[in-house]
């Protein structure tokens, strides 16, 4: 089991504007490690930030710089990122959307919603649907739900049995590995809150008209079966957390740190990937118009 | 004929601070009229601003107002908007959707890019892959390049005869009647410059070593061909300009000018599409957590 949160590091070279150097290994799931949900906090260490920090406006910062990153990506051509989202309801998928790319354009990022599968998507296995979303090669793609629907809810209302999950976690870590092979740098994210912070959302959605249409009565009948759901989660997490396609347990209790959270991991990806511009196909110095 | 400028009116109802309801109907092609892109000018009047506009602030405004539109238009999940982007090399179409969607989340907003013809996608017609990627209701989708391309550098090319062009304006036509009556308000946007600014964008393009990844070989042999492009497009846009996904000839010589005319459009058209949250389906009011 992994202690996530006590094994905070610094890094050396962070940058006190940005932070966006902030080491987020503490909640990168290891190698198919084991992950006990309740033992981690929904909520990042104090010390994890300085106290004045605005982390709204530092999202917007980071915001703008992955829009720097993403436009590098799409001109480069020869690399990809996938973003998968995953989380109880209310924990924030759309939000981060909104939030971490609101400084992004959309000419080579897309998000992708997985709803319930279609008539013509059951009829075929359950890589079908998702192996056609992934990112072309220079672009950044954001799946809202995801192929691990599939060994999520379909396990927690008995749709399928263990050892159909079981293959199923293999059948994921193929895939995933393929995608890397092609060039995509994948990212999992569980937003992880707790089910008292889901009640206040819930609660929330009810009272507020605006917000109503929100709520299906689905998200009800999953709230019961919270404790197989946080089991089927875990179980799935530490079954294809790779060093290729690493699941991160994000803290998402508080909306400001999650979205932080997500924009520095994203940042730092990118950075790290080095993308360069591509060299022109022919002499264009030569050229004259 | 249509003479767009000096046409000029101006809404009762604009507004001075956001200028949303600037009229733009001069430069919207009436119902399949005849297109003469000769006499239309590629910079907007000067009447058409006040003298201390800063354009650029007023597209991060009505970016910022779009993206509250798009929520909207999210939530509801009844209707669709289809925003067609068609110009020569350099016009500027990625320019619009970096700028005009700057602060637009990628929620429900994605841009489809379409360049030359997979095997695959030539072994179906020529409305097969672009009808796979329409939007669905609740969201906003850009097409960088779209069907069109299959009446103009197919017809400049001499890939195809004139019977199968305009046989292709018939099908385009039927196809966007369709979409229209699944609910997708469609607008189509001609980038109109000048080919001396041409010249100027891909002279920066040589010039700047950071830009030359943008440039291609056949860029040049496009514009050889630019008389036979004019009319192939403006052929097209006569024969393809219908109350239900009218053409737009956007002055795009100034890159501001250009941006803010787009997004006036949008927001505009969002707003006549008076669009509304959703009622719940079930009643909110009696859950107990």
């Amino acid at each position: 089991m992994i202690r996530y949160v006590g094994r905070l590091q610094t890094s050396k070279k962070m940058k006190a504007d940005t932070h966006h150097k902030t080491d987020l290994s503490p909640w990168r799931v290891r190698n198919k490690s084991k992950v006990l949900l309740d033992e981690i906090d929904t909520f990042l260490p104090e010390k994890f930030f300085g106290k004045s920090d605005d982390l709204n406006e530092r999202v917007e910062k980071l915001s703008e710089k992955l829009n720097k990153f993403q436009n590098l990506l799409y001109a480069s051509k020869n690399k990809a990122v996938l973003l998968v989202l995953q989380g109880m309801d209310t924990s924030g998928k759309d939000g981060v959307i909104r939030h971490v790319f609101s400084h992004v354009s959309p000419l080579a990022t897309h998000a992708i919603a997985f709803g319930a599968p279609t008539e013509l998507e059951k009829s075929h296995d359950f890589l079908w649907r998702v192996h056609s979303k992934v990112p072309a090669l220079g672009n950044l793609t954001i799946f809202n739900r995801s192929h691990y629907e599939d060994v999520l809810v379909t396990r927690v209302r008995g749709w399928i049995n263990k050892p159909v999950w079981e293959k199923r976690y293999e059948h994921i870590n193929n895939f995933e590995s393929l995608l890397h092979d092609g060039g995509i740098t994948i990212l999992k994210c569980f937003l992880h809150i707790s089910k008292q912070e889901q009640k206040k959302r819930l609660q929330a959605r009810i009272d507020d008209s605006q917000k109503n249409w929100k709520l299906q009565e689905a998200d009800f009948v999953d709230r019961k079966l919270w404790p197989d759901y946080q089991a089927a989660y875990q179980d799935a997490i530490s079954a294809t957390s790779t060093e290729q396609a690493p699941w991160y347990i994000v803290p998402a209790d508080s909306k400001p740190e999650r979205d932080f959270f997500i924009a520095s991991l994203l940042v730092q990806t990118l950075e790290d990937m080095e993308l360069a511009l591509p060299e022109p196909t022919f002499d264009v110095k030569r050229v004259r118009l």
